[in-house]
């Protein structure tokens, strides 16, 4: 893909989390990598979405260097990188600043699987990273925040399981490209509502989708036998 | 009905559920019957609904073969297709992840008749149907499904309760024709909020609407002597 | 005011409803009285907004009789005549299942005033009538809860409070005309989900606003030397 | 800035607050000042932003008298007077009942720190004030209630904490200018939501974000060594 191709889709997976209701103002940013060229495209920092077109988004590199243009990547691209770095089958990352999803982030819970529509995009619990130390947070902030993020998923297809949730912060999402990272922010935001208001119906404990069920949902959508699409 | 117009009920049916705000990418779908030629219509599976037409609504026969075009039909389509042949007066059903009923699903709880707006349109608690067992999940999963459902609305009008959950995962609603399952699904979706704010305010405790209250609400919509509409 | 802008004025009354989200399919019925000529005008029954016109708006007379057209009034007509008779300076009724109103009435509770939103509308609680027993429901039922809701009221000036709560089923509002019946009904809602809030995020109590500031609020808007508005 | 320009970017901020939905009929109010010729531009009172233009804006001086015009100031002008005349980099100033702020407002209890999305905006929990005796609303209501307001922040910079709750009455913000007040009354409702979602998520108690986690994401965004945006 050529990097006006890449450009324009992770400027509009960046629209598209504002058309979604999930990102207001400079809050939440998206990326994709272009593999062949180790070059990552990522929405400038600290610039609302209606101030921007797509050749205004950054273009970096591995090291998190500018190669094109003169605005600066988001800051939080360094949590990027190291997503990019560890997990070669992540083409897109996405953060937002989502209601709920934020909601478990700042109650540093993990969202357990309690329903089908959880089971059917991410294969067990979405996971809440451990709080930094203050020695992490004055340090390298956002390199160490993507590290314990990667940490978390070591020996995992991070397809498998596209997000997580940052302990008082919010969510990261990915998939294999851009608008793939977007949807699962969709997804997670939903499923962390639902998550919440079955607990709150069953009594403030959630009641625990049975095993097989989350393989049965998981598998027939991406299993080896699955099902639920036209073709695999 | 022909079948050009009955495909586009159906792709009208699912597009509302969009529009209402009950569905989003590919979850969710609706279907009809044609009750003389003993055909179903039913949205393809995995596809968007910005991808479709009228015309690429799959339509099959009672044993789910497909009789026209190619795009196989919806992952759930052997539920619609049990509920079909257990009740003849069904004319269409819709399934969609909508929050609140949901919600109830993965708290596996029947939804009580706390008001009038339930007991114009359910008569009687939305019931929440048992879970399945591990081997029914890994049998012919979809089919058991819809003969649980069919089971617990054995000898009664299904008609008269157009709607059930199904633990852990989400609510099925139905009526005479899809619009008319499509409109069970948005209230149903409405009902449920409602259910749980109420037991809310009230302390956690549902205060049951008085059973004359609820026969007389759903009589006068429905009941002989009816006088809610028009005609009868 | 001639009959024909009174029909269009509880048209857009209706339709208002529709637009400001509180009302779905055939939900609620707004009307209002010509005190000159004893007439009223209202929604028919049982028929989407989406299929009215200014002119089927069904016309009459203080007994409820048809005097124009036939297109049948609303099903709550008896209702609204009630609360006509009783309250002169009454000039239009709203009736929603709006969420949260709805959720409150499902809960047979008054909503307190708890802030100064409320106070700046309603003069005190907004109370809830008791339930009816079963002779009056399986009796003249639209007529006794009108009634009721008039006898609750009786010595006060109803628009001091243009809105009561009804268990089980809903609010009622009115108010000088169609519109103003509308605007209580939104600021009700609102006022329903800002109370329920402030309880959770005060540990499930609501934390009463000083009798001085509801009457310092709701006199600066409407008392005799009210300064809310530029002229009185 | 010449007056025509002061009163257009006055209107336009009133009206975003009604685009951005935290404003229906008359409710809040949003002002700016002109520092050179001390003079107050601000929203009439009791007028529907429908019916308003940018020229129809009132002005008035530091004693609230009209410079221009006839439309009478907001009601609650007082507030804003005494905010401006306390602190000097006070721009805008804009107040709203928006659902979630009001709610904390009500229950009488400030915001605490409970995420990233709040630090990165809000530099500490996001105070309350105390209650007014009687003898205060009774007397010069409006300007004492701006006068609890500047004693609060009395030594602080006020554009570190853009917000303030009033008791039972919902919340003010403040900022550079116009939109940067509008810009803060929007985050303080989207992060006074969240905030309660999380203490519940939580088991109903704040867990709070560990102060050196504050600390680096108000300063990167607003310290001296910020890097959130393109330049300082």
């Amino acid at each position: 893909m050529d990097l006006k191709t890449l450009k324009a889709e992770v400027y509009r997976a960046n629209l598209e989390l504002v058309d979604r209701g999930l990102v207001i103002y400079t809050w939440g940013n998206v990326s994709a990598i272009d593999r062949e060229n180790n070059i990552v495209v990522i929405k400038p920092r600290g610039i609302e979405y209606d101030q921007l077109t797509a050749d205004d988004m950054s273009v970096v590199d591995m090291d998190g260097k500018l190669v094109e243009g003169k605005l600066l990547p988001s800051v939080d691209l360094d949590i990027h990188l190291e997503i990019y770095k560890a997990f070669e089958n992540v083409g897109g990352i996405a953060h937002t600043h989502s209601t709920w999803a934020t909601a478990w982030s700042q109650a540093g819970q993990s969202i357990p699987v309690l329903g089908t529509t959880h089971a059917d995009h991410f294969y067990g619990e979405i996971p809440c990273t451990r709080q930094l130390t203050e020695e992490e947070v004055t340090g390298d902030y956002e390199r160490i925040v993507g590290q314990i993020i990667c940490e978390l998923f070591a020996g995992r297809d991070p397809l498998e399981m596209g997000a997580v949730l940052t302990p008082g912060h919010g969510p990261f999402t990915w998939g294999k490209d851009a608008a793939s990272a977007v949807e699962h922010s969709v997804i997670l935001e939903e499923i962390a509502k639902m998550a919440k208001l079955s607990m709150d119906i069953n009594g403030g404990k959630g009641l625990l989708l049975p095993e097989y069920m989350t393989e049965k949902h998981y598998t027939r959508k991406y299993g080896k036998n699955s099902y639920f699409y036209q073709s695999k």
